[in-house]
């Protein structure tokens, strides 16, 4: 018998209607790089989504991959990212951003998220050529700790980047669990309308693999293809990612699995309150982070994959689990047995 | 009833097998970015083949993005590579070997083939601090003409290396048909030995998409996931490479497949040379490159896909057919009765 | 008695009124980083000169500094430079170009200079994104073998940029002796209105050091300077750079210099020709390249410096002579007298 | 009359010896980019003073150039500086850094100076292939704030980079400035056996401009001039700064110019101290960073050109004041009196 697995959320392969949609090219022949028919159609849906008629939607493989192509392709060399200090793109992605030339600037992220004050004392302390030129505002949606901004705080993000000529570009690796969030008071629509770029994460939600980067601005759409090849961006077979992205969308599955998976969240979380296991950031999306006693992690270990996330100190050690689609209520309760 | 597609070898989905293997990955739970069994046992397989029992293998997604990430990993910002000037990743990767800061040299390539002495030109060429420091030759086997390097070449290309501290690196997104071909007297053993990386090409033959770079020489082997995870080119789902791999080896699948692909290319230029339509380098592989007059041009463009290759003339046009294990000795004879 | 020194432009110190300027200097003091009044006077006296009262003039300290900070500000990511194979800026700076990403597609140069033709072929095979994108000429005046562009043909390649919306860089290290050539029917004006950015060189001609580059192009002036910093190219005593162009350009010095650097070089050119020693371009500025039989080359090899210039033969070698401002006449007449 | 200048230690030309010495260049020729007999005798003189044979030299122009071409040098892409946030390569280089691929990680910097444990704590932080190599730790003697490390200090940190394979590079711009300073206990040949590379500044000490990079570490030696090169770091008429700092380097004119510069910090320091005037470091070189009440900045103001020099609150403003080889007693006393 396998442990529960609750240790991240690309572990395993695709929904079976992912997985049927693949085997339906089997027979088929189509253009490459993305021309193909049932990419365009994926580009539709996603546009239907987000209620536009004309904003450019680019699919890629990952989620490292979609951000420093977007980077490369929409700062110039002098430009600075701000991004919160514990983001991915920050922290977690080997110095892509930097290697394609650009400084993260960061600011602290209570709660996973950034406040606008700190963002402007950024831009404040910016003021001429000796010092890069902040750009482009990137968070993700939902945050670093699971948790999810609001229509409020984006629109404040959106002041600044207004005021300021700052991009905002939002990470939605977990976008659909945002979306799909009790706490989530924005549709898909809005947030479009609040970003100049941001991307649907399939990886981590449903698909093989798989990003849909959609670019509102328009000044920011101009040869993004030339980018992405240029990167190693543009799949050959791009068709694999027009159909996994039409499977997923088809009826709301993509909103379905995602509300799933953090039903089984909330549960695990409530029940970890219940237990008295402090919560280190209120559980919005998929992702339950506490500080556990050095007993009770021990015996979770035995029975429970999870990752231990950060500094420990005498008294126990900060943890993650993560949900999906496939977790079921069994299996919270079961870890919530152990406790 | 479709055309018949010559077109190209990325335009159709994943042998059965492959899907199959996808299929069997449904219901089961891996470790992330490629530290996975099946991985593993995909690596071990590749070793297997080259007959070494120490190698490295990495499994990438596609070939622009392994080209760009060993140029990265194994060369300093003034080192420079050499490669023919008609190379996929001189024209067709949209510079993406200077985009991580390296310049290019190029050579003529007469057949597709680079020539020993060009080489030892460019080197000769380059002798002090205001010129880029050449290290690295790229070819590609099969060559971008569908031709093969015989062991005889690729030894006056290793001697070269061997005198002037040179790494030789073999783009392989169509290696399968180099060593499947009639034309080819190395194995891939040999072929191991000889170059210091190379990569066996999944994407245009079985797989849906992948890349297996092996690293030969120890001395490129040190960080090199740093390289990958840096341009986004270290999968999430991992094991997807590793699943896609494994079955397309098993019991010399992938060769198969190759060869089915050479054999129709084979019967495809052979018609062509009875039809006395010239071609353009001698068919070895899976392509097959033709100069057609516009009668003939024009009929077969209303039954059959191909690409125009090259600068056209008032006599006809140049133009490439490829096949894959997909093409059937029936296309082929409908191709050639069209003539 | 040292030799004749015939060997390059930039062998020695600047003119008196350059070091007299610099000694000005000693007892005050400025603003740094080129924010001087002095910075600002000499930039106005290059507005002046070309006769445009808007124009951003920035002053560098070397070429291969001017000409990769530049690309870098001027270029996206995806887009290439147009230069003649034999370009300074292709062979003769390390992968500068390069090194900060962009791919450098050359065409050929008869007599230095680069034909229109040759660029609109490398314009017309860039088709779509999986090439990069030709974006900016870079050709220099003089050219490599001191070659003066004409008006007609600088004009020509005015043409292309604005049919195809590409920039005109031109590369003017030694501008000075091209402006001042008896072969040059244009005046700085003219080019500074064919061109989107010149730079003025200093170094080859009576400076210590300094390029005056002339942003033309409005829409390239945004944040030169974060570029130039970033490039380690502002230098801290801006004041140096100002100074040396206002000594040089006042009373017109600049061109007296080349000019009279550009008489050595007839004299010698014309020498040579009645000597029968064949000249490798036709004689326009202070460089005179010849190819010359292995006995008069030792003979001179005694008594002059020179250097050697690309492959030789059975008969001789090619080799190239230059003069500047502080080359006698009694100096050229000793080397012809050895001939 | 002009004001009292404390602004900066770069707002002059060069002491008169260092002129005289560019006034001896006239008549003379020279072998370029740094090739000459000066510029080997200049090299000499360092190694002499570090007390090493074998140490390689080189001249560049600028701090910010020379940082960048180091780390362009020193690093492999997925390899990270770590330096003090304060610091200018991480502030006010203008992403140099980034722009050539590297991230910084940063670390506090109290009195100016990392400490061992803060430097501990990132490199423990960086575990795998997702997060950046921490490999070179970039620090500056005298730091930001005018402190210097000690040689308890520094071997503290030789100690760190030792244990885990890091290089520790020491910006010098104000390296003379440190070792003359009453506060260092350490002499120029210990450093340089700390030091894996470092440089002597000589931009803020006495030059017209010119930095002297040594590489102490034989395995950062190999192609450097390359890369200097790539960077439009090798100034064409290399000998400038072979004579500047064989002009300076005599008879120890360097130092003695840095601790006439220190004595006047240190009247200004002990006057500040006197009338009550914070400091918000100790004042171990030549500037002097102070609290001042909004009064009496209004007063110096009028008479004295400082720096602003951080945020200001409702007391007063963080200043910063600069003395050279040029500040007078009497100068100082005038500013005392005004407080």
């Amino acid at each position: 018998m396998g442990k529960i697995n609750l240790l991240n959320d690309y572990n395993s392969s695709a929904h079976p209607h992912v997985i049927d949609a693949l085997r339906w090219t089997e027979d088929k022949r189509f253009p490459g790089y993305g021309t193909d028919a049932e990419t365009a159609a994926a580009a539709e849906s996603v546009r239907h989504l987000i209620g536009r008629a004309v904003a450019d939607v680019h699919f890629l493989v990952g989620g490292t991959q979609t951000n420093l192509t977007a980077a490369a392709a929409f700062l110039r060399p002098h430009e600075a990212v701000i991004s919160p200090a514990s983001a991915h793109v920050n922290i977690h992605e080997t110095g892509a951003i930097e290697a394609v030339g650009h400084k993260i600037l960061t600011v602290p992220a209570e709660n996973g998220k950034v406040r606008a004050e700190d963002i402007r004392a950024v831009i404040e302390g910016h003021t001429d050529e000796h010092m890069v030129k902040p750009r482009m505002i990137m968070i993700s949606q939902a945050s670093e700790l699971g948790t999810v901004y609001t229509l409020r705080e984006l629109r404040a993000l959106r002041d600044i980047c207004d005021k300021h000529r700052l991009y905002l570009y939002i990470d939605g690796a977990r976008l659909g669990y945002a979306l799909a969030s009790t706490a989530c008071d924005i549709e898909l629509g809005e947030l479009a309308s609040v970003a100049d770029a941001f991307y649907l994460g399939g990886t981590k939600n449903g698909l093989l693999f798989g990003e849909a980067l959609v670019i509102c601005n328009p000044e920011l759409r101009a040869d993004f293809r030339y980018h992405a090849k240029q990167h190693g961006a543009l799949l050959a077979k791009g068709f694999l990612l027009g159909v996994q992205f039409r499977a997923i969308l088809e009826d709301g599955l993509y909103f379905d699995l995602a509300r799933r998976a953090n039903a089984m969240a909330y549960r695990l979380a409530s029940g970890l309150t219940e237990a008295e296991v402090p919560l280190l950031a209120s559980a919005e999306t998929n992702q339950v982070f506490a500080h556990i006693g050095y007993r009770q992690l021990h015996r979770l270990e035995e029975k429970v994959l999870f990752e231990r996330w950060g500094r420990e100190d005498e008294k126990g050690a900060p943890i993650r689990f993560v949900t999906t689609w496939q977790t079921t209520e069994a299996e919270i309760d079961e870890v919530l047995d152990m406790l």
